[in-house]
């Protein structure tokens, strides 16, 4: 894959859970910090729908042509609303990539998903994005973990460490957290 | 003033009437383009209340103490509810900018209020804001205009131009606009 220095790439993530309909902020970043345009869409808490919103949603911007990666803030939005990050690639035709603060403690999850519905469907979904790449970014203060769809994971690991700007976590995504915690909250919190 | 590359200013704008209920977005941009933070508030459509929720948010944030100037998309928000820049800045004690894309027709505003409430009070506030200032950026396509307070015309100026990086509106203003028509939206329209 050819990483063109001002690729757009889509960066989303959810808001804090205030309430049972979850907001989900995308933003379409060019380059390393260029805000080119906001998404949004609401997904329920704890919902089946954050597959489905989010392809829709990605299918229907402006900006589809442009986009050459979408980034998650991990697989689990809205609690435990599931991008099944398989499914969503093959609905959208652009890369996905999941990037995670830690390593999931899979047992932990497998074990929480017992207090919903479906927690088999669910956590098939989490399975199916596949093996967890460790990403070393130019900040101190551990890696970040990847996990992605239609792209090698050695350019989504370029990719990730390479829009890590401000901190190690991709500018989009950073961005994408920032904004939605200040529209629901009022005010940012600094943690994707 | 000392004008320093990466001083933080807010920009803040608002979103499209499509309530009563008005969504106000602040962004605290560090720099040209390194999005800080960012801050919310709803105000009424038409309403008399911007200037005192705008104070409230801005005296309220974690970011107070760090923000060197604060920049307006004009000076009427949610309709004609009129930030009373010189109040503001005097609530606050931060220098304002007020930003416009177009010299305002002052005739056809004065017309338009004698629909509202208290047209006489929101005639003095929108005066309040002061000798208007043309300013030229490195962009085609025409100046922009500013009305400021608490800071000398020409820094105003100097400031407006030399954030204007991605087109002649100063980023955080571009910024907040893509963030507060995307939420509402769903999808960010350009104009500022």
């Amino acid at each position: 894959m050819h990483l063109k220095p001002e690729m757009r790439i889509l960066g989303i993530d959810d808001s804090p859970l205030i309430s049972d309909r979850i907001l989900v902020v995308g933003v379409v970043m060019r380059g390393e910090d260029w805000l080119d345009g906001v998404i949004s869409a609401f997904i329920e808490k704890d919902g089946n729908d954050s597959t489905e919103k989010l392809s829709l949603l990605i299918n229907s911007t402006k900006h589809y042509g442009q986009i050459r990666v979408v980034m998650l803030n991990g697989v689990t939005f809205g609690g435990f609303n599931v991008v099944d990050i398989k499914a969503l690639h093959e609905a959208i035709g652009i890369p996905v990539i999941s990037v995670m603060r830690r390593f999931p403690d899979m047992d932990s999850i497998r074990a929480a998903l017992d207090n919903l519905s479906e927690p088999d469907r669910r956590f098939k979904a989490i399975l199916n994005a596949g093996e967890i790449t460790e990403v070393r970014t130019k900040w101190q203060g551990g890696p970040v973990y990847i996990q992605c769809k239609g792209i090698e994971k050695s350019d989504a690991a370029k990719i990730s460490a390479g829009c890590a700007v401000h901190s190690r976590i991709p500018e989009p995504l950073r961005v994408a957290h920032l904004i939605a915690t200040g529209i629901v909250l009022g005010e940012s919190s600094k943690r994707a």
